[in-house]
């Protein structure tokens, strides 16, 4: 869990996310001779902060987008989110201005108004992240930024054994959207072949999808994938012998969305552990969960 | 009306239209030597699900979309809604699990969640559609789905003589869009002549529309269209002696929006009949809309 | 402050910006005899109403959106709102049907919803817009639709000394929309080393951002432009001595929005004068913040 340590201690909001691709890119160089394909490692200004990984002769990409919610300071003690964080009153955060670094205090005020407690002022447009910690019981992991640090751990692993294949680090999944087209644009351009998405993100847990029991396969959420890529997939999951879940729901997105709405003839899917305590500091992912995606996505990456 | 019902029996809700755009494509290859051109038709990995048709030399494209609203299952007796339904306590719903067919009623409780009534559980992800049903009374069409069934309806009619132009049978409409921008794509690389788009979809009956007044021409909803174009298309419909109405909407929106902010440089409009019982399983249009709706296009498609 | 007053007597409501780009196009050619480099002026069916002039060599564009809220007659006297109007009743509206110009007056009732008050029916469909008035004091200038003849205004100063870069007026910035995805598309086909986008558009004066302390620049809005690219401007600005504010927003939305979901990797900011009475026919802009916009607009134009 040393890598999903390092993982958590990074600070990527949305719009920021150059450093985790930077750390990513470290990463790969240092471990690929251990992995059993090296691949094209893939950045630059002509992918602004993204970054892609190519193995082999790919068909599916892999989708794990780089960047968390968190802050951004406003005037005087006041914060504006990034993304949708789960804001209670007393969550620590931290962040570096030009007068050092900060760890402050989350304030929530009775119109749900954001401001931060420190004995200084911070600077217009700095932003700040939940402070990080990592708790393993070795049931639960627990910790902020499950989402979407997980998704790149699982990306990670899926790595090592890989030999056709796709991973991308995205950008702004948190906030907006905007990177993903300019991402599958690329690929299109570059892989035509590439024709299938996996998003490897974390989901909620519900009353139907509970911890313990499996990785989610989304069927739906706000947007809907192609009945026929789904119906694949599936059936490729019930023989794979691994524990998985259904999730259906009517909200809810991801990279997948804008997958969907691009202009290139690629399917996609959703599949992830569930969490709770969603967007907090907290997040809480099952061991077997992230086990069981790890598995999954390997399963998958040969098959489809 | 026998076209028009089948039709209607078809279950194509968003994320299934391939069920569609494979009866449609049965259909054109029955009955291309009839009509005054034989059209490409083209489908396939490369359109997912859609469908398109090209007569002549084009320089305008019908859109119609296939998918309809719906609903999915979700856990134990749980609804989630595809698109927007009119959603009322005891119309039927059809679908088609692993055990078989299915025949239920829908639940709507005081907190508008959405639930189904049926004997036994039906398998999450399964997709309900209204019961198919069609009543004529020499004035009126009444069932599910003229919205867009009239659509496509319009859209074969008008193929019977048409000389130059596209028809695309679209997806996704009723639910989060996607699939026009696929489709812009690809007419802008192999149809690049194709610059004006007309939305064959149905409309609503409101103060200012009513049944039996002719086809309505949409000046704007949530989208406005370039005035340009849309002065071009109300001078051709005041020659063309065919009765129309002038719609003018703030809200609600259709494949024309996803033309509007593709990037190809493509006029839309939106021009068809009204209904009211807007999404219930008794949509109701007028029969000489109808006809003006499929007079309009011939004339508009010969014109522009 | 002639050009000024020209520009607010031109009505281009979203959807009608051909009327601008006509004015622009003319007053180019009337003027660029006397600007430091003569630009390449691109419009016509390819750009639909859309107007591009093309400096030298360029990396940058400003992008000045041409359109401006208003209304649109709907059913009786009924008006539905063109973006976001900030209506009041008694505000004067002027337009144009068949029957001749139009010079009424707005109405907003308990629920509201938008009237005009006019001694005749104006036609379904007509567009109008703030009665054109300008008010100099010199200190402040006011009157309607400073959002967005100042950010047109500006590109029109700049482009007197600029050596290399692209100026771009689009449209539908202020209804949904529309315009920039085939903007952006065009200058990446023809124009790749445009890697850089300014807003040359109005924001608002807030507690942050105040009357005649500079221009503002903006580090977030509803989106978030890379902090590498927010960083290196920022730099640049500290070093030019210019007058500017930083703003930090949840919420707002410009052209950039468009830009940075675009499948380009272009990077975006916003850089405007603040005003009050948003959207109302009484926009308030300083004086001193406009000269800084325009002097900041050079500096960053000749160094980014």
């Amino acid at each position: 869990m040393k890598l999903l340590e390092q993982l958590i201690d990074i600070a990527s909001p949305s719009g920021s996310e150059y450093h985790m691709r930077d750390f990513l890119v470290k990463y790969v160089k240092d471990h690929q001779s251990d992995w059993k394909v090296a691949p094209k490692i893939l950045y630059g200004d002509e992918l602004q902060d993204n970054l892609i990984l190519v193995f082999g002769d790919p068909r599916t990409a892999i989708f794990a987008h780089m960047d968390t919610i968190g802050f951004t300071v406003r005037y005087q003690d006041q914060l504006v989110p990034i993304g949708g964080p789960d804001a209670e009153t007393g969550y620590e955060l931290v962040g570096k201005d030009a007068m050092g670094f900060v760890d402050c205090t989350l304030r929530v005020d009775d119109e749900n108004q954001l401001f931060y407690d420190f004995p200084r002022a911070i600077a217009t447009g700095t932003t700040l992240t939940w402070k990080p910690t990592l708790k393993l019981d070795g049931e639960y992991i627990e910790g902020p930024y499950m989402d979407n640090r997980l998704g790149i751990y699982n990306a990670l692993k899926v790595a090592e054994s890989l030999e056709h294949g796709v991973i991308v680090f995205s950008s702004f999944e948190e906030h907006g959207g905007g990177s993903v087209p300019l991402l599958v644009q690329y690929l299109a351009q570059h892989y035509p072949a590439v024709r299938q998405a996996l998003i490897s993100d974390i989901t909620w847990v519900t009353e139907g999808v509970r911890h313990g029991e499996g990785v989610a396969i989304s069927m739906r959420d706000r947007n809907i994938p192609r009945r026929k890529f789904l119906d694949r997939v599936l059936d490729l999951a019930a023989q794979s012998g691994i524990a998985y879940q259904l999730e259906v729901e009517g909200g809810g997105s991801s990279d997948g969305r804008e997958v969907h709405h691009s202009p290139y003839p690629i399917d996609w899917l959703f599949i992830g552990a569930p969490e709770d305590q969603v967007h907090s500091p907290k997040e809480r992912v099952h061991m077997k969960d992230l086990i069981a995606m790890i598995s999954m996505y390997k399963y998958l990456m040969e098959r489809l």
